[in-house]
Order: structure tokens, then sequence, then C-alpha cells
């Protein structure tokens, strides 16, 4: 029980698919993406052309009832790194095709022409609708425009003028519990790959949908009463998170000589203290913003805030660890508000805010402007909407500004940018990014679990020891986690408190109305991977693409004075495990 | 007896070092830089990095008196493909460094600031010199700065503001007999490695020289003299190139329907008339220009020629077939002053003028400026003298350009254009753009030989049969061509004519001293793409790369309505052979 909707953009027809019977049946989230991409998608094709996909699906315990289990998958091959790819995000969107019993909504083809369209989905089904209205506008504005149709029950997936160009940095957004388009699939240019079919919106109007059934639904409560009270007891999930938001991480990170700064060229930055996740609380609360915000219904971490201006004016969410540390420290910018305003700018132009602030910092590093020059930065930022060739260039990543401006000090694997742990002083999330089929990804291994925070274990974090296992048992695991569409935060909770991984497989036993074992979510996961992997092979990736840029190995990060040092040969045993 | 320089750029030291006794003895040309490279060049480093090396050799004939053997090979980490890269030019400065027993120069290192400088060589050795004052000037102006000094016997190797710059599309210019900088290294942005060297130019002074030493000059003279009696016989090295220059081939390749016409659209271009290599020899020798120009000394065949304005005043060389067709079918251009404009202007300043067409066409293609428009592509070059976020993109390559403005149709392999023959109408050429070791390439094994122009036996164009053992011949006996410094028209001569190969080979002896046969002279191309061939797998290039873009195997190409369509399976067949 479920449908696939196949979107033709070549033809502008949509079918359903049952996805019973099918090779996809019982996948879901990055499941799902992978499966069907790795399946269908011509591994060598131009990410931008007909040939590619855009799967969008919601996790498999989405719409179960499952806490935190709200998260969207978009995956297609990357325009930005070649590789497959998937991105997810929170919001609402998830939840609505989920009721409406969408396992996934897949863009096929590309139009001739350069007209735009908007796809709404609903109970009846699916309708492609010109929309060339929407040409040029951000992401606030396109959902702006659509809220007086559709009204503020129905999800709004878009893209901005970023995906409208194509850029290899564009995002997909999601929209949030109050309408806004502040979730987003940005990593790996899958907004370029939605606007290279001609789709600048997709419309989800749950209305009339139903919780998904259950084979056990009240096994299915006791699994999920089990695990809210998991997350509840998890101090991290429990209460850090909801209180402070991801950005408590920066003082933490920075406290472990881990915080890329000015281009990954020093581990601590003088300004952590002005933006961090403690000064972030203090100011919205002072301002009168909102913390402890769920990005979607049902979730119970509530990590989301709300981000006002010294007036208490809406800005933006609150920028999350990740952004903040883009814009901020790798830029050399200790300016709270510069770097909310620029979030503001990224979500509204449908940019990832950790490829974006990472091309900054690469921008500074070739001299276009100065470390630390947030309104230079903004200056830069608002080239992107205006669609000139620098706005292009930023657009489109570190790895192609880099090369067009001759700079060798480019922090990206498969051409994708680093996220905000430098991979010397947590030598784990060295491996993941160096391995991860998506390019460099934290979610994708988060090994600062071990390494930093101490959960699941530790693991030295100065040391190659260990690393690969911890990275290889992290990347398992998270593959399973986004195909079950949960947040990967809960991902803390079950590292530490065997009751939560055990809970979540019963829900899955519940849902599907056969044994569902933790070995069942491992294999899960190496499915996953392997299919990955696979697409990945055939793309042409080897093992010399699961290497750092070299100046990981040579240059010695302050303060520890350390390079990346775990041997090649042991980041090529990665994947060797059994299916 | 011979020496290799290796100038170290990051302490600003030189030393000389003996060839003989080394592993690179007996070595030069492509074969020397491709030898040294794959040994001494991590393979996966940045190619803009100190780790890379960048080596000038001119070829194992260079010297001796063997006519057309005046090229100097520029080899290293090629920043535009990342493959290894051997890029050569004809010009005055291998005859330099060859009379100088100079078999290398080895540029290393790098500087930690953005200085310049001058490398000045002669027969006391090596000076390493600050050249500050030259910074932002074109290749011409460099150039007529230092004749001054050094005089117009000396030769001229140097870089324009796109090596400055670091951009992926930038030459190494060489100064022809006339101490102008119009011998390009073009391919692969060699120029953008020596400006990371943050070397602008080098001046060979070969005062106090001598002919290379032969273990037999008799039999030398013999050999000599019956080759150069063979170019004088061949039709193409003996009269048509001498008389209307490289660009003869215009109509031949248009007539061929395999003219590649705006971004590879079309097969044929209503405007190849008035931009053939018939009207630009009329319209030279009708405003006193000068044909039958040699590049350098000692060239028997002479194809290079002296373009004039309508007053009579010195423009550029006479644009060679492969930038005419760059700036003007491909981008739907047919003002072939225009085109000697653009000629000039890369070489000005430092572009690969194969490069630079094709990322106009797709700049064209992105609809920067329309198709034909002359103007406008002149303003686009003229951005890259300013370093302006567009004219870095243009000096960047049209896989860097297509990117950045979301073009899926951008013709290029390992990210290097398609030179002037379109792969769909001449489907040898096809496989050698697919597999060479250096990314798209026709000189690599120019197929258009058997193809198109009757030369070394017969295989039709528009079938797949027999292309693959056609290129894979041509790419060996191209790899040799290019060790022993001779220009690749020598080719067509020792295709057709059995005496001529027989000269070359008695040439090798005379000078080696020891028994030199046709199957030593395909031993030797042989091991130069083996090696080549293993420096690309481990910067983790795979038979995936070995492939044209998808639409020409999707795309029907006008008129003879085809596509490419030698196997996949085929071409990775083309490196089985046995060293």
């Amino acid at each position: 029980m479920g449908i696939i909707y196949r979107v033709n953009m070549s033809d502008l027809t949509a079918r359903a698919e049952p996805i019973e019977g099918s090779a996809y049946e019982a996948l879901g989230g990055r499941g799902l993406t992978s499966a069907l991409v790795a399946a269908e998608v011509p591994p060598q094709c131009h990410a931008l052309s007909a040939a590619n996909k855009l799967v969008i699906a919601p996790g498999l315990l989405t719409g179960t009832g499952a806490p935190c289990a709200g998260r969207l998958s978009v995956g297609g091959k990357s325009p930005l790194t070649g590789t497959i790819k998937e991105s997810n995000a929170g919001g609402m969107a998830a939840l609505a095709l989920a009721v409406l019993g969408i396992k996934a909504v897949v863009l096929e083809g590309a139009p001739q022409d350069r007209r735009l369209h908007r796809i709404a989905v609903d109970r009846q089904g699916v309708r492609i609708e010109p929309a060339d209205e929407l040409a040029g506008l951000g992401n606030y504005e396109t959902v702006a425009r659509q809220v007086g149709q559709f009204g503020d029950k129905a999800a709004y997936v878009s893209i901005g003028q970023a995906g409208e160009m194509r850029a290899a940095a564009a995002s997909v957004a999601v929209t949030d519990v109050d309408s806004r388009p502040t979730r987003h699939c940005g990593r790996g240019g899958m907004g370029a790959v939605m606007g290279s079919k001609g789709v600048k919106l997709i419309v989800v109007d749950p209305a009339g949908g139903q919780r998904i059934q259950l084979a056990d639904p009240d096994a299915f409560r006791r699994a999920v009463r089990r695990f809210a009270d998991a997350l509840g007891r998890h101090p991290l999930t429990g209460q850090t998170l909801p209180k402070y938001g991801t950005n408590i991480l920066a003082n933490v990170i920075n406290e472990a000589g881990a915080y890329p700064t000015r281009n990954f060229s020093q581990g601590q930055f003088e300004g952590t203290e002005a933006i961090s996740g403690e000064r972030q609380h203090d100011t919205i609360l002072a301002r009168g913003g909102v913390i402890a915000h769920g990005c979607h219904r049902g979730c119970t971490i509530r990590c989301s805030r709300i981000y006002v201006d010294d007036q208490g004016n809406y800005v933006t969410k609150g920028p999350e660890y990740e952004t903040v540390w883009a814009h901020g420290a790798n830029c050399g910018i200790s300016d709270l508000d510069a770097i909310a305003r620029m979030d503001r700018m990224d979500d509204d132009f449908g940019l990832d805010t950790i490829e974006t602030g990472a091309t900054l910092a690469v921008a500074m590093e070739a001299g276009i402007i100065p470390f630390g020059d947030a309104q230079g930065a903004i200056r830069l930022l608002e080239e992107v909407a205006k669609g000139t060739p620098l706005g292009r260039l930023v657009a489109s990543g570190a790895a192609v500004l880099g090369k067009t401006y001759g700079v060798s000090r480019v922090p990206t694997v498969k051409g994708q940018s680093l996220p905000a742990y430098d991979p010397r002083a947590v030598q784990g999330i060295g491996v993941t990014y160096a391995t991860s089929t998506m390019g460099a990804d934290h979610t994708a291994g988060y090994a600062i679990t071990a390494n930093v925070l101490g959960v699941g274990g530790r693991v030295d974090p100065l040391r190659p020891e260990g690393q690969v296992a911890l990275s290889r048992n992290l990347q398992i695991a998270t593959a399973a986690v986004d195909a079950a569409g949960l947040c990967l935060f809960v991902a803390f909770c079950l590292l530490d408190d065997p009751a939560a991984l055990e809970a979540v497989c019963e829900m899955f036993s519940a849902l599907l109305g056969r044994p569902f074992t933790g070995d069942d979510f491992v294999a899960l996961g190496k499915r996953i991977l392997t299919d990955e992997r696979r697409f990945n092979a055939a793309a042409g990736f080897t093992a010399a693409d699961d290497r750092l840029p070299d100046f990981f190995k040579t240059e010695k990060l302050a303060p520890h004075q350390i390079t990346f040092a775990v041997p090649d040969e042991e980041l090529d045993t990665l994947f060797n495990f059994a299916e």
C-alpha cells in the first residue's frame, strides 16, 4: 500500500505506480532514493540532463506517529560531486506525502525549454501546472504567493534563484511548521537537478490523508512510547538540543581545537564566544524570539528556534551549528546578526549553507574579499540572486570557485566542501569525509560522537587508531536511520541506550508485520551503502577519490599541531563488510 | 651528455644534474616529461601545489639538425584535467635549450608569496631573478621588454595574465623566429602550473651552444637528407601545408560533415568559405602578409604564416585550423578578422585557443551572448585580461564555465574541450578523444588521417569498425614522435612513406650509436603511454573517464544523422598492448 508518482517533465505527464510488488517495496527515505537512483539513473549521465532523476521520498517511519521521523529524502545524481546523492531535511513535506500514501515523487526527463512548473500533489493525484510567474523569486516569496491558494496546512518544496540557475550548491527547500522555507536538503546541488527538470515548487496538500497503516498498532504504540522516553532521558536530545540548539557545539568543538577557522587554517577561533549557541540562546530570548521549536510536527527534540532582530522581527530560523561555523569562524566572522542575515539569504536563494560558507572562505583565501569582512560576504551572497558571474561562482561551490581563482587550499572531497569539524583534530570525521559515498559529509558517519562527545564510547580524536571501524559502523547505522526518516539526532540515543535501538526495531516490526532485529537494521544500512558504492564505481569513482585534500596531510593544525594520519590503506578497508 | 636543471621555487635555488646514469637517460620531449612526472609527482596532489612539477624539455632529436624537430614539451599534472599532461609547441626555445646541452628544466616547489620571477638560462647556468615589474602584462609586452636586454637570438618561454591567475586554460607561450610569443603549449593549463611556481618567463640564450653530439654524424646526415626528401615529396607536407597552412582543413572537414558548429550542434557551417584556409591565403597575400613561414629554424614544412590587417600591419600569426574553428564555426562566427583578433588576444593573455573557443561556445549555449556575436566574444575575452569573475571563468575552460552556468551540453573529456572534429562524423578521432591520457586531444592520435585524408590507409569515418585499432596505433606512434621533438605533421609522411620512418629510425641510431628499429619506435611510444596511464590510474581515472559526453551518443549530428557508436567495451581495449 503506497504509490510512487512518476512525473515526466519531458512530456508533462504523471502516472501512479504501486510500490507493492515493485523492487522498491518496504523501502523509504534514503533506502528508496538510493535504490531507485542506482537502478534507473545511468551513472555517467550529466546530472543536469534528462537522464537524471530526482527522487523525493519520506522515510519508512514517516506518518506512523513515530517521534522525530519527519525527514524528507531527496536523491539523484549530484551535479556538485558526480556521485549518487541523498540529502534530507525536516519540515512538513515528508509527513504530508506519507499520509497521502505517497512513497516517492520521481521527477524524470526534462523540458526542452526553460519554462517553470508547479507540481500540485493532493489526494486526487498530481497536477503539473505552469509557474513562469515565479521565475527569479526566492523561496520565501515563492511560498508566500502559494499559501493564499493552498493554505498553511500544505507543505511546500521549492527552489530559489540558485536552483533555477542550476547552480551546484543549490538546495531544495522544505517549509517548516510555520510555512517558512527554512529546512533544506542542502548538500550536493539537488536544487539544481530540480531546476533542470523545470520544477519551481511542489505543493503537497495532506487534506484527507491518514496515518500509515500498521501491521500491529498496539505494539507500535508501545514502541513509540519507549522510544520517546529514551529520547527524553538522553541529556543531548532531552535537554541540551532543545535548550541551545545545534550551535551548542561551537564552544565544544572550539575547545577540542577542531573548529575550522579561516578556511581550515587553524583549529580555534578567537570569536567563538560571540557566535556560540549559548550567546544565540541569550540573544533570542532577550529579543523575544523562540527556542525549542520543532521543525515538523511529531518532533520531541525541538532543536529549531526562531531568530529575530533587535526589534523583535523575524529574520530566519535559528542558524544551525554548521551554518554559524561556515559563515562565521570559517570566514573569520564573529557577528551573529550578519550570520543570521546570510542564513536567511541562503534559505531564500536556495543554497546549501555549508557549501556557501565554505565557498565564501575560499573566496577570501583567493583574495576577493578579506577574511572577517562580514559586509563583503553579504555583498558576495547578494550577487547570487542577481545571477552575475561572481554570484554564479559563489553558488557553484568551493571547488569550482577555487579552480576558477587558482586556489590550491580547497577543502573538498569529491567536490563537496568539508563541514564544521577539522579532520586533523577529529580524525574519525576525516575518515567519514574521505570515504562517504556522498562526498565530504559529517552526517554520513558522525564520528564526533565517540571522538568528542563521549557518545557511543570513546575513541581518541587525535590518533588514527580505531577511526575506520568507528566511521564504518556509523555510516552503516546512519544509512538505516536515513531510510527510516528519523532525524539523525536520535542516533545519540541509539548509540548510548540499548532500549532506544530496540524500540526502533520494534517500530519496524510492528509496521511491517514481521520480526525486525538490530541485525536487520545493520543489514539495511549495508544494503544502502552497497547500492551507493556500486553507482559511484560505475560513475568512475575509485579509492583515489576517497581521500582528503593533500594539505590536511601536510599542514599542521594549531593548537594540536597535528596532521591527518589515517593511512590510505586503512581508508580503503572502510567498505569491507559482508552485506 | 646533457643536464637537467632543477629549479626549486620554494627556496629559489637551482642545481644541475647530469642526465647520464639517471633514469631519464636517452629520453627527450614527452618521453622525458612523462617519465619524470610519473616518477616524481604525487598523482593525487593539487596541480597548483608545491608538489607538482613543471618539466620543460626539448625533443630527443632537437638540436641535431633533423628537420622539423624543434618541438618543446611541457609536462606536469594538469590543473584542467587532473591527468598527467604533455603539451608541445614549436618556436625557438627547444633548439636553444638543446644546443646548451639542457635536456630539461624542471620547476619544483612553489613560493610562499605571489611574487614573480624570471629564470635566465645560458651557457653559464641558471639565474632566478625577481620579475614583479612584469605582473599583469600579456605575453607580447612581457617579451618585448626583455628583447632589449637578451636580444633576438634568445628564446622566451612565458605566461600571460591567464597563467598568472593560475587559470586552467592558461598556456605556456614560446617565441617564434621573430621573437613573437605565437607558439603555445596550449592544452591542459600548463601556464597555470608555471604561474603557481611564480615564474613569469624563462629566457634561454643559446649563445655559445653547439649542435648535439652524434654517434655517427655521416649516417645522421644521410638520414636527414632522406627524411627531408620524403617530407618534400608528400603532397601534404611538401605542398598543401606550406601553401595554405593548417586551415586548409576547414573546407575538407566541413565537406565531411564533421566541422563542429555552434557548440557541436551541427556538422557543417554555412560560413566555412569565409574562414577557410584558401580565403585566409588570399587575404594574407592581398594584404602583404606572409605565407610559408617556419615557426622555428630547421622547419621544412613552414605551415606558419603572418596575418596582417587591411593596412598591412601585423596582427598575429596566421590563425591555425583549430583556432579558426574554435572561435569561428563553433561560435557561429564567420569573420576572419575577428577570429585573428581573438587569436592575438589568446596568445597575448596566454590562453589555449581550443579551450578558449570551446568555452566561448559554451558561454553562447548558456545564453551569456548569442551564437555568432563576434564583438560579444571579443568583449568576453577582454574580461580575461581584466581578471573579472567572468574573465576568470572564460580562462577556466568549458567544463567549469558550463558547470557554473548549469549547461548540460559541454563537449569535454576529462575536463578538456574537444577539438575541431565532431566525433560522430569521424568516429576514429572520437576514440582518441575518449581514451587519450591527456583528455580530449586530437594530436594524441590523429585519426583524421585514415578517416578523412586517406593517409595511412582508409577507415570509414562513419562506422565504429576499426577505429580502436586505428587510434591505438596512432597514439603509440604519436607518443614516440612527441618524444623525438618532431612536429606531428611529419606523421603524414611517416604513415604513407616507409622511407620516412626508416630515415627517422636511422637518425635515432646515428644519434644514440646503437641500432634503432621501427619496433624500437613503437616500444618507445608504448612505454610513454604506459607511464601516463599508470599516473592517471593512481590519480583516480578509470574506464568510466574514457568516455565521450552522453550527448554524442544520443543527439544525431547533421548532415549524416549519426551518433557516436564505438562500444564502451571496445574503447576499454585501447591500451591492451604488450609493452
